[in-house]
């Protein structure tokens, strides 16, 4: 499923706010229009916002916007996935913008089609599978991370199941996994955020797959807000626990995850779903929308370019020798 | 705050589905009304429910509805809490139903009450405390269990801030809990389920303590669903895990938690949020209302007759002759 195209001179966006509910297309003619449809997640995952901060970078040179301007725009709108970074800095360093923007998109669909490859090999006919927030096609050009590995598995005929998280606050799972493993056909269950470590403990989930938005050099890994206690739980509950990720979403220059800029949203994302609130007016929130999982609790990351495993520091200096 | 009590013939519910925006109370003139109430969370928390259950043997009897009949419509409601079995059991022993319904209600308060004192003592002045759910006076007979025990050290001078999880899928967290803290003038702060893993790596939480809605003799607890996800997090953060709940909470005729029948509710409380639907029509869901957290995760269980530790068959030996 496509969430980020260009069309007639604008970046074409599925309002992945209103899924699964309403499908509808926002077309952003303006720098202006998308960097506020990056901010407010009408286009969201990690990949899918770089490819859209690159096309966003095509529609600045359109509209004569100066590339560094453009540049520092759509670096201001979201500051956990370092693939938004990463794709402004090729853009810009591109004589090229449009053709830039659809080579990372190309890329982008190649990587996740070698990341279901690789993945696929680590999952068994019969397992079910738990994961969190949504790493699939909407977050990326269209074949998915996370989703991408089971996308795979399905068509290699293995039978899995997949244990949807709802991912609370913004209910990625409940609102977009469940409706990308209904089209594509694959068996699955929608639970709270709460529930996962109650299955784990009946042995109803054999492994746990996840995206990223950002990984360290040392293989620390940002991803949505509550992969980290999901990592704990599997550990804890003897179960792998898998992140994939291209290698656009890696920041070498990190040493460690300690060093990411974890995105602090509204209180209202917490005190209220759909525009119903649930606390008492004015309650006190935080809300992260990321959080840290760090090395030592990741089985392995399965990449475009094979499966990593610790020591990441190592297993990362083996595939990349450049970017 | 009072969630259950006894007027001119009648059952009042404080209606606690339309918490916090909404403060109506519920008059049961009928067995049937007070059932359907039990059943659709009108009235919930373990001690809440036993009370509610006592004062329904009243009303049946007022009726001229027979004993045993009542006594079966009213343990169908719901299956987990065994205070509801306890309480229904102890008004068809004795020969005054109303009397026997009100010493329950009044041996709760007691026994919150002492609960709160026992476990203050266990939490310092300037300690975040992590709850989960809502264990307040809401779910018992006016003071709480869990919340009863940060009322206690609130009344004692000590300065504590609550986390509050939101609990889905029924937010009894984000609805009453922080409700309650508000109107007790106790710091708090609301969170997503998914938070509290990340909150204790950064080591803003510094203890766990929850409600039960029926606690083996070995120790094992059933609380809503959540709470052993909850349990294995403070166990890997080195944190306390304590559960608050009077002894009619434990249910020593059953040797550990595996016996425990755990209540599945309907698919549209994970399908939907505050009325407004989720997820795809017709996924598929699994809907716990509880879990069970083994003995070994449990720190103390504080109780009316003092603070339990492991083993509990020991400890409960020791306070516990008769019940």
């Amino acid at each position: 499923m496509k969430s980020v195209w260009w069309e007639d001179g604008a970046v074409c966006l599925l309002d992945q706010r209103r899924l699964p509910h309403h499908v509808e297309t926002l077309r952003c003619e303006t720098l202006a229009a998308l960097c506020e449809a990056i901010r407010t997640l009408t286009v969201r995952g990690a990949p899918a916002i770089g490819i859209a901060a690159a096309y966003g970078m095509a529609l600045a040179s359109r509209q004569g916007v100066e590339a560094e301007t453009a540049a520092t725009l759509i670096r201001q709108t979201r500051p956990t996935a370092v693939n938004l970074f990463w794709a402004v800095d090729r853009v810009l360093k591109s004589g090229d913008p449009l053709g830039e923007a659809h080579a990372i998109a190309a890329e982008d669909d190649e990587a996740c089609r070698a990341i279901g490859r690789w993945g696929a090999e680590l999952i068994a006919s019969g397992d079910t599978v738990l994961t969190h927030c949504n790493a699939g096609g909407l977050a990326t050009s269209g074949y998915g991370t996370a989703l991408g590995v089971l996308q795979a598995c399905h068509e290699q005929g293995k039978r899995i199941h997949v244990m949807v998280d709802e991912t609370r606050p913004l209910l990625q799972g409940a609102r977009l996994t469940t409706f990308e493993l209904a089209q594509a056909g694959i068996p699955h269950t929608l639970i709270t955020d709460n529930m996962a470590a109650s299955l784990m403990q009946k042995k109803r989930i054999d492994l746990v797959i996840v995206g990223a938005d950002r990984i360290a050099a040392n293989g620390d890994v940002a991803n949505k807000i509550g992969t980290y206690g999901v990592a704990v739980l599997a550990r804890w509950h003897q179960l792998p626990f898998y992140v994939a990720a291209p290698f656009s979403t890696f920041d070498l220059q990190l040493p460690s995850g300690s060093g990411i800029h974890i995105e602090e949203r509204s209180p209202d994302e917490v005190r209220s779903f759909a525009g119903v609130p649930t606390a008492p007016a004015g309650t006190a929130v935080v809300n992260p929308a990321f959080d840290v999982t760090p090395a030592d609790l990741v089985t392995a990351i399965i990449t475009e370019r094979g499966v990593l495993r610790p020591d990441y520091r190592e297993s990362l200096a083996a595939v990349s020798v450049t970017r």
